[in-house]
């Protein structure tokens, strides 16, 4: 039906022969190990008609990219093994027979840890692909405040948590990619917020860039007596990215009527026995208070609405964020379990090149 | 102000000299040993201006009462050492220095483990008085349907759970005081109704009188293949009364924005070491779910509102309860503990007398 629009187009990368990939090889114990992955460089076919070539330029490292290796289906298929593992990644269309993304096209998607990425947009399965303008806002923040991270952060707090000017509002993995928006976006709100991070150094990076009331220091040796001088009127909205302890020690501090948002439990997630639950949620009972879980797939009609308004407040300098970019595909296993040692800081990226 | 009313009334119940009463002697660890209570008897003052003296009749034996014996404070102050007990109650007004409550008038309150309740109505702290009319429903019936097990049924189905016709819900503690109110309430409502109690013989209670559509036993061998056979689609809303294991059996079957509506966790009261939180919580997140606390005495405005409803439905026949009477002040150590080794079937209950 199209022709290819490639022939002409003087871009180097549409010369690709060859793609890189990472294949899933088998499913973790406990946190992945590089025997989990599989390199391998595959000849690309030639496209099909409606299909759209993509140059991966950077790769989105997320938690929730160890729950798609286990077997079980969450609110997502797992990753098959001997498959291509699934990741968020923005990239440069070098070749294309779809007609909506030509050339040259700056897209986001599910485009997964590899070189090349060969994709349909019209089959729904693979989440679809995106037009991004990079004139807006460089790359990498199109997988940060203006990607995943920032309509989860978005979402999550402002239509599950619901905050209020003047409420307290708390947010574990503070200097992590969600953490650090929740934050900005609860203060754009009028809130008092308050963060949770580990080490000293992503406290003040909480605090210090992106405007945190004040940041709690999870290793400290009196974490409890910390949280309460730094909540001395309780909690009014917990946005909770980790689970365990923390999540454990945040609900003895509920006020009346808190909502305590469900977002992920990094701290649980390479558990080789039963996920700790928490075992204050009666607290929840005494306070008339709400736990509720979500999934940002959710709003995916709503994101040009949320990705509008994050847009204008970078623009306005009243919401910023931070990404930790790390070198290299061949990197990815070891990029991936930065995640979980709590070694990076910001939204962790992996560049391609 | 007002003359005692008493001194033409010819009820013979006017003429206490003496109040036999039970005060918390000490706190328990776990199940509370006889050696928690001291039995009192003390000769009755006069009645003060303003005052009321009811004759208890019927004492409600509550889940709650064991957080109530704990030292530290939930949604309302522990009982001290060495006061009256707490405890709901039907009984006669004996003897009145308050113009809205004449003898003979039958009331509830807050009037605690004892035999004669001196009040002062005007008293926020005392939880009130209200007069009832026992020719709508026996007095049993008001520390029951009509009474705390029938609004906390009513308003944390109703407002907290938020059942839709044709919708799956599911109660533990089904042959309950507030199981089997739950039960038929959501029946009322086009509801599917799934009980989850101790035994074949509650199980067919929950059945066969008040009408649930399954009654899983939750000491059948595999609960988990049972409650899956009686909710083959999941479930929308759990009414949880019970806690532990069984709460975290139901986090499993959960549908897309299912409700749990958490009014008690009588399997973990007694415990002494932690409570066992709910492992399977990460449920919450994957299915967009919510767990909700509620304390019933927030509604108390609406609490006529509700009356009326159940009233209503007994009246048409469409609601019946099942009351468990004990005899006897002296047995309330051991009526209580039965509450917790699961003996009695339906609202616990003792007379006074």
């Amino acid at each position: 039906m199209n022709q290819p629009v490639t022939r002409s187009d003087p871009h180097p990368s549409q010369h690709e022969a060859t793609n890189r990939r990472v294949l899933l090889a088998a499913r973790p114990t406990g946190l992945p190990g590089d025997d989990c992955w599989r390199f391998e460089d595959v000849a690309l076919a030639p496209l099909a008609d409606g299909q759209v070539r993509v140059r991966n330029r950077l790769l989105s490292l997320d938690p929730a990219m160890r729950g798609w290796m286990n077997e079980q289906r969450s609110y997502i298929a797992p990753v098959g093994i001997g498959e291509v593992m699934r990741a968020g990644a923005v990239g440069e269309v070098v070749a294309s027979r779809h007609p909506g993304f030509a050339v040259g096209t700056w897209v986001s998607g599910a485009l997964g840890v590899q070189r090349v990425a060969t994709v349909d947009p019209a089959d729904r399965a693979s989440g679809g692909l995106t037009a991004i303008d990079p004139a807006l806002a460089p790359p990498e923040k199109w997988l940060n405040p203006l990607g995943m991270p920032g309509m989860t952060a978005y979402f999550g707090l402002l239509d599950v948590g619901r905050p209020e000017a003047g409420q307290t509002v708390v947010v574990s993995g503070a200097a992590g990619a969600v953490g650090q928006l929740v934050g900005q976006i609860a203060r754009l709100h009028g809130c008092r917020v308050v963060g949770i991070a580990g080490g000293a150094a992503k406290c003040a990076l909480a605090r210090d860039v992106f405007g945190f009331d004040a940041c709690v220091d999870y290793r400290a040796p009196d974490l409890k007596a910390a949280l309460k001088a730094a909540c001395p009127d309780g909690v009014d909205v917990y946005f909770d990215n980790v689970g365990g302890e923390i999540l454990d020690l945040v609900l003895t501090r509920l006020r009346r009527r808190a909502r305590v948002v469900l977002c992920g439990a990094i701290s649980q997630y390479n558990t080789e026995g039963q996920v700790r639950g928490p075992a204050n949620y009666l607290s929840l009972l005494v306070n008339r208070a709400r736990m509720e879980g979500f999934v940002v797939f959710d709003y995916a009609a709503r994101y040009p609405q949320a990705a509008a308004a994050m847009a204008g407040w970078m623009k306005a300098g009243q919401l910023t964020s931070r990404e930790d970019i790390v070198d290299g595909l061949d990197r990815f296993p070891e990029a991936l379990r930065m995640l979980f040692s709590g070694a990076n800081v910001g939204k962790l990226v992996l560049r391609v090149d």
